[in-house]
């Protein structure tokens, strides 16, 4: 159902470590020229090279903040929203806010919230709730992801389709603007459960009892399972969460999707039959940063005018778990 | 400020794996005899033989679904609320979802929420945000931890403190009950943010980079540093949790502490100067159980009739990052 709250994306602003042409990687990896244009869809993604979680996100956060006028003071609670992490322990929120220009100034509360790919989605979704214009007037959502340490370099699907990026969005409860959350869910079907993972490096496969190999503690995923299950489930995500709302998906302005990989998003376009110019991609220039990838993508559409105040904008996505979800907003 | 807000804890359960007593662990690491009871102050705890998080989890979670008189079509979240995992992807909750019952059956939104120790603290106190009687009619936190696999067996004090547990609450919007949630907050102090850490498994010092060694790859903290930080700053997060709220710590009926070591639960019943009678503790059988000990101690206490409905209860603890955390409720 519609909730009709007056949330505002008040600023986002990102930050991205050293660019890597898939020119680079196709020589280093000893690849075909070209594969990684053709069969994954990036050109470009971004590495870390000393930079992590903490400093990338910290980075973004701080930017954001500059652009929505703020300082951490305003903040009543920062979200660490992705997949990766710097370290087990502690949660990543405390690692980025620590790395922040006045995260020890101020005692800002600092959570993580995961759903792996949908994990901006789902803050923003949470914050929509979080946010009363009295304990919670301001929250920051960070999404800070690597991708790159994580990755199988004989599996050539994976190695070319994610980047490492960081972003960060201030979202706020303002009464006195135009800006509304209208609606957010998601759904978790367990079928896909085991169909996107990385096997080593938690309880059950602890680092003592598996000793390193890059496969078992890379990233991996059954594509063609996995596109099969989109394929079949999105259509009834999509029908359930526009069905108790005035909207359709093809009369939102701006559909920002999860850019999962270069088949799943021209299938998401011709199940919809949408048009090029509603939908917003960054695949080609930044690969799949996990959950990195939609906020990025706003904030650039942002950056670029393609989103104006008052738009009706859409973010949706897929996830490991096997996950569905989106959030409905007037920017 | 308070709330009150018709939440009410509907039901909770735990899964205990296999009992491991002190006596045995100083045996097998040699340990002096009742070192752990005299140091620790743990008699017995848990650990895990063929269970890990998502099994421990499902039991809890199954177990309050049937006390609840609900299934899982009742749930319209499901919130893994802790800092252990059993892969580093997918998340938690939808490996524990898997593991449940009808987990197959439902595709009920899940989601992680990491506040490490405090996690459990966290996500009691969004659920009271999130549900809203539409949408949000009722939530499932689970917190599953499983600290034995992540001990360096050369630092008796934390070989010695910690165990496993599983702890599964049914939290419900119901405005026909007397219960309610009245303030929920936490504070992040980012001077500790790196007393309290696992250092390898993540991008900073990742599996590749790092060869496995137990104490890089095990939980350790800076106990002296902790304390004096507690001791510093819990005094003040309480006088701004307790300022615009008509009650006080000492008025409460039920203080559930985080079982965070011996030597913290009796400086913070010195601290407040509380009665026995009025603060839990479930130290010395179970050990600190990370974020599933507020809520292990919570459920015995209600199993023991410690805890009657209409008591007022204060759940609150420390975290690793630092932080400092508290919900104050109406059982």
């Amino acid at each position: 159902m519609s909730i009709s709250k007056p949330i505002r994306i008040v600023a986002m602003a990102k930050y991205l470590p050293r660019q890597v042409s898939s020119t680079e990687l196709e020589i280093k990896y000893k690849l075909p020229k070209n594969w990684s244009v053709e069969n994954s869809g990036v050109e470009y993604r971004h590495q870390i090279s000393t930079e992590n979680n903490g400093i990338m996100g910290a980075k973004a956060a701080d930017l954001a903040l500059e652009k929505a006028n703020m300082t951490l003071a305003d903040i009543d609670m920062i979200i660490s929203a992705g997949a990766t992490y710097d370290y087990p322990i502690p949660n990543q929120a405390s690692v980025t806010k620590a790395e922040m220009k006045d995260g020890h100034k101020y005692h800002t509360p600092s959570i993580d919230i995961d759903s792996t790919c949908l994990s901006f989605v789902v803050a923003l979704d949470l914050s929509s709730k979080i946010l009363d214009g009295k304990q919670y007037k301001n929250v920051l959502i960070i999404s800070a992801e690597t991708a790159s340490k994580g990755l199988n370099i004989s599996n050539w699907e994976t190695l070319t389709l994610f980047g490492d990026a960081a972003v960060a969005a201030v979202i706020s409860f303002d009464k006195e603007s135009s800006s509304e959350f209208i609606k957010g869910g998601h759904r978790t079907y367990s079928e896909g459960v085991y169909d996107t993972m990385i096997e080593g490096g938690g309880v059950r496969n602890f680092f003592s009892e598996r000793p390193y190999d890059n496969e078992f503690y890379s990233f991996k995923m059954n594509g063609k399972k996995l596109l099969r299950m989109a394929k079949d489930k999105i259509p009834e995500f999509m029908e359930w969460f526009f069905s108790d709302i005035p909207y359709t998906m093809k009369s939102t302005d701006v559909i920002i999707p999860h850019q999962a990989s270069k088949i799943g998003l021209m299938m998401f376009k011709k199940m919809f039959d949408l048009k090029d110019s509603q939908i917003k991609e960054t695949l080609l220039k930044y690969g799949n940063c996990i959950a990195a990838s939609i906020p990025l993508t706003l904030c650039d559409s942002i950056e670029n005018n393609e989103i104006k105040r008052g738009d009706l904008c859409f973010l949706s996505g897929t996830s490991a778990g096997f996950s569905i979800g989106g959030v409905l907003i007037r920017y």
